[in-house]
């Protein structure tokens, strides 16, 4: 069976972003991205002042609102519904709520009678270089990725976990590729 | 029935995204918006290189390939699903294909014992006039607008049509929303 | 004697980036330009968060501290030395402070022995119609371009002033390429 | 004396832009920015496609053109003028004249009765760790990192190097401030 889906969760600041782009560059298929950043992205920008959305306190908190919750409920549906349609994904998300974070993803991976070979991947980074990647990129509120750190991986599963804290994203990215023995062909 | 999906086809730089901000801010509910953009930023940089993917010519001529038309359809599949799933959907589409595009999308729509209650809306731009914008917006390939103005609409039913020439964005907007019978208490 | 700087004076979202983008596509010469965005993307990210520095409110109010002006005025200074060097440079700018905000950029201007041709541009926009273009960008805070429509004008004197309530911004720079007796030969 | 200009030098994707965002975090002056990049923004986008502008071939390399240089040049002077007006000066810049690119502005630095004291500063990267950063990043040519790794430095004397390999950026920022014997109080 061949996987369909990778789903990469860490906090804030560990280097998702550059992981995803350099895993995109190695696999051999066209993989597609979809996370969290580009989800709040397709929300109407009042979703970033209203009490039902999303909200990130001067400390760097983020709190997640019910209409938040249902958006990213239906929005997750469909990105398997693409895994099943024959898409390759990577997700890049963020477990605020750790262990049931993951079990939404998963109960939607498990429906129906078509199981998906899903790969989930922990992105660790010492809190200490993310909040310092946090001031070095300058488009996050501080606190984020100090808060963020630990808590996304709370009783989360994975079957590879890869460190942000030494190793460049492609470095990572290549453990990933070799962990699926795939590797795709420099041009 | 309510309109579950807003699908709007227009040329390069017709002004589909600021109208889309608009819906977003004038419409009642939380509509999620996705379209040609999002899913070219959804794809490995690589796509705008290869063979397979998409390229844009010097004089602004857009060519898809075998590869991303295959992406494409999954991903149409998946945005389908997340409607079905209960969220309200814009779409920001550019049918290269004209008639051939939305049949690719009706297709999708009609799949199932669950039809989608769609409004299908043409947005046009006078060619001259959507060429000055792409010069002022300055990050498109001179020619985009003036080679996509008619062509993307030829062959297309549409519900209702808006034109961005002498209208501003928000006016469009408003005409969508009265059509549907919709529009926010403003706060 | 040729014109070395041209000072374009306008509300938020009245329009001015994208006119200064087709005022560098219509001139000859290559013109260099700077404005209020470009100086706080300059400055240091706490500019927008301590007492000294520059303060949006949530009703799109802006109001700027000891230490915003102090450097605002040195780099004034730098655009002018710029312009004496040979460069053609393009200012946009917002006066918050009217008239005030023009004395200062006058009086650099007429430092020293050498005075430079400027040309001063008011650029307009009908309030509602800006406040309307805010929602279609949707990168504002909500209210500046009302709050600032008419103030910035208050007392500024200008060569010429254009209006892009009904105006492209490609047509507005052919005006004031034409005023300069300007225009490029299109390739 | 009080240092009133850094100029760090270093090749595509060595990390200047994070290490500048943290220096202008770290040092307790409020330091204005500019660089290579900022520049380009401020060009007319027509410099990128004719001939006496900035050319990037599709492997990396850098061509820049007379009419490119001499904007460039009056630029450099208006910069050295915003800093003998009082500004602290961070500069980001890409030496593709080695030696060369560093005697055109020290020519600047010590025109006049005043000189100004400037902390000469490069920036290392190995070129496999920038080559593989450029992937992460995802909007730069592939190749540039590579071309200019070692080139940009050729002849060039510092005062203090740093080296993002192994580094991040706020430990370098740290390194600087410390040999300037400069450091914020943190709030």
């Amino acid at each position: 069976m061949t996987t369909q889906m990778i789903i990469l969760n860490g906090g804030s600041s560990s280097g998702k972003s550059g992981l995803v782009r350099c895993l995109q560059a190695e696999l051999p298929e066209q993989w597609l991205t979809f996370g969290a950043d580009s989800l709040i992205d397709a929300m109407p920008a009042r979703m970033q002042t209203s009490d039902g959305g999303i909200e990130i306190s001067t400390d760097g908190a983020v709190a997640v609102g019910a209409e938040f919750r249902a958006l990213e409920q239906a929005w997750a549906r469909g990105i398997v519904a693409m895994a099943r349609a024959g898409a390759h994904i990577i997700i890049d998300d963020v477990f605020l709520g750790g262990a049931a974070s993951q079990q939404r993803w998963q109960k939607l991976l498990d429906d129906g009678n078509d199981p998906l070979d899903v790969l989930w991947v922990g992105v660790r980074c010492d809190r200490a270089v993310a909040a310092a990647r946090e001031i070095a990129r300058g488009d996050r509120v501080p606190g984020m990725a100090a808060a963020q750190a630990d808590v996304v991986h709370q009783g989360v599963h994975y079957d590879l976990e890869v460190d942000t804290t030494h190793a460049e994203s492609l470095a990572c990215a290549r453990t990933i590729a070799a962990h699926l023995g795939l590797r795709r062909t420099q041009p």
